[in-house]
């Protein structure tokens, strides 16, 4: 019974899988165009992927980091959106597979991001915590919370020094700012609201695998940002991978186990592949082989951008790294190149143009690095808070999430400290499952 | 293992049930006083009721109008929060079996509110949706917008409309302000969101048993609200019982049954007592029979006050109506009471001062009572919104909703129309019992 419904039209069918930073802009720059649009996600909104450590924390709410897709494209005649969960693609007859009937396309993009990596350990797959999604976010968030209750009523010592400490695995900037603002929830939250706890037992550590954190960014900012790390009480560890994680303890290869029932996991993406892509067209970390008009390696009309492509260039002889600005760019330059293919023109090479990398860890303390100049501290984090308010969809999500903080600068306080949801193993593999 | 941990003291232990109006008020009174004050609540934030139906359209998120309770009652060293679900009460013993253990009183207070009441139906229990909770809320605002995405793709005409009819039933305040908002959310949202769907076959109802919507409220405010639904397009129908609803149609007493995948319940509430509490002390719509000093009949150490309290006095011989300043008042007066009695003084009845009632229904109108004065309006909404965001707990969260009814006024838009998770009667089930 249930059908897309697509409205025939003469215009070729783009049809784009994945409504975030790069999906959305692609859909953008073909607004009015000579191409019938279609948008799919699982979602009914864009996640702004890089709060979601603020919600987990009970530093913003949900609905403040996400958009409506139907939103962003409204009043668009040649832009359509259907929440839909892609099943499969079946390239030889250009159709989709998905859970409201199948899709036709002429051309097809996906723009369906990255999943988190446990590097095929599903013990801790199964323990600890991701956070790639909203639904995701709100469980870490419902978990710390019911753990600090937890601790309140637990006699047993070990017990409650394990509902006590945090464990942040993975140093890139999603890693450090988690374990920051962790580190900041205890300073200004715990101590106040949970009189009966002991804060001295409270303890955030973030691991890392190789020998720096935020090994992507310049020495000047590793350097200090684990500087302002451990000035914030977080013990960093570096050279450590994680051996086991069994619930209560975690081992780790080059240190004393810690005792844990919170573990996050932030150690690693891979690209979220869709069945009926071949295998030879997949390559290191789940990423699809693209040449560097996004085309994937086989097909004309086959196309990949932002975390689930790897366009492996001179410079960039691994893929493009996994974030926003390449997933934008992709999306813009495909917009023309679509065009341009549609019109039998050839089409033009992508060339990322990289404006440089930021992380937060705290209040007055970020690291920035753009090319050659860098700086940390105070200055960093009002740049840092600027880029991420004005790449926020929406004027009214800018607006509630400036509110917020400059509320959270003066108050030392973090308002949304809910446990909305309860959390329970069991409802996060339904999640997981139905996201 | 587990233990509620509460620390010895010479104090007589006073235990609420439920972090509600009333027992919020009721602890801040206590505040420094010579008792220890134990604060039991399921969640572990303090619910703003009256704005739910905004967190089910779309309006709020469901963070701006919740409030941690820890964070009520922060450096105030008598008053405790665990956060618990209250099993049973064993009054021979002064002692309550928890979720966290057994906790024993000295006094105990009943702050418990009020559960839906679908008055024995179990079929509309089952097919339709309440709204009495901020996942209840949620799982509204889920279904409405997964409903809505499966309209657009729903082939078969009758089923179509059965997702784009929405039926509230209900024509207290709570009923009317979901329907206005509902009429609201189909001019400005659905209109230019969902081009794809035929704008006039949604349809919005509002179903009233009696022969007046507001029938608490004067014979005016009763007139004008009937003429504002209706000028927004919202079909009021009065006089009617709903007589069966199998998810599909809803059958009514006497008018034409409806298709509707949407019913909204709001037709009544009734006290949430817990177990242990002797039969002949329970009325009318489950609540508990108290004293003037709110004691629960046959007691000298139990109390109960606000929704799940039955006074019955000369003035409100079936009891003091269900509404915040009711709960109030009674936390106010008890608090005074529970110092006295300690004091072995005589305690003092409690006298309801009403302040008169109003409801929104949508921009620039609502119906204000405030006993002979009374106004409908432009004016009235402004003192609705005023009034509200004063009650609001929490300078934030006053901050968050202010901003977002100011964005919302000018813009028409709604901003968190978003599926966080998406809805299913499995996962309601779920939530119902955890909650």
């Amino acid at each position: 019974m249930k059908e897309p419904q697509l409205p025939e039209t003469n215009l070729p069918r783009l049809v784009i899988i994945g409504g975030g930073f790069g999906g959305i802009e692609l859909a953008k720059q073909l607004k009015n165009r000579p191409v019938q649009v279609i948008l799919l996600d699982r979602h009914n909104y864009h996640t702004f992927q890089p709060l979601l450590y603020q919600v987990a924390t009970g530093g913003l709410e949900p609905d403040s980091i996400a958009f409506p897709l139907r939103r962003i494209f409204k009043g668009q005649k040649n832009i359509l959106f259907r929440m839909a969960e892609v099943e499969e693609i079946i390239p030889e007859h250009q159709t989709l597979k998905t859970s409201i009937g199948n899709i036709n396309y002429d051309y097809l993009v996906l723009a369906s991001g990255s999943d988190t990596n446990f590097f095929g350990q599903s013990e801790i797959e199964h323990f600890s915590m991701p956070m790639k999604s909203i639904p995701e976010a709100l469980n870490l968030r419902s978990m710390i919370l019911q753990n600090l209750e937890e601790a309140v009523i637990e006699k047993d010592k070990e017990k409650r020094v394990a509902l006590l400490h945090f464990v942040v695995v993975g140093g890139g900037p999603t890693g450090v700012e988690l374990a920051g603002a962790l580190a900041e929830l205890k300073k200004h939250i715990l101590a106040t609201d949970y009189p009966e706890l002991d804060i001295k037992q409270v303890k955030i550590y973030l691991i890392e695998g190789s020998a720096n954190i935020l090994g992507s960014m310049s020495a000047q900012a590793t350097q200090k940002a684990k500087t302002f790390l451990e000035e914030m009480g977080v013990q960093v560890l570096c050279n450590q991978r994680v051996l086991s994680y069994d619930g209560e303890q975690i081992l780790l290869s080059d240190a004393r186990p810690i005792l844990s029932k919170n573990v996050l996991w932030a150690a690693g993406v891979k690209g979220a592949i869709i069945k009926g892509i071949p295998k030879e067209a997949i390559t290191r970390g789940n990423r699809i082989l693209v040449d560097e008009y996004n085309r994937i390696k086989g097909f004309s009309d086959l196309f990949a951008i932002g975390d689930v492509a790897a366009m492996l260039t001179e410079n960039y002889p691994n893929g493009h790294p996994g974030v926003a600005p390449v997933a934008i760019q992709q999306g813009r330059t495909l917009a023309k190149n679509i065009l341009k293919i549609i019109k039998k023109e050839a089409p033009k090479a992508f060339c990322y143009r990289d404006k440089g990398a930021m992380a937060t860890v705290g209040r007055n303390r970020a690291v920035v690095d753009l090319g050659k100049i860098r700086f940390q501290g105070i200055f960093a984090w009002f740049v840092w808070m600027f880029v991420h308010l004005m790449t926020l969809v929406g004027f009214r999500n800018k607006l509630v999430v400036f509110v917020n903080w400059v509320w959270s600068y003066f108050s030392y306080d973090r308002g949304t400290r809910l446990i909305i949801r309860s959390f329970s193993r069991q409802s996060m593999t339904e999640d997981t499952a139905a996201k």
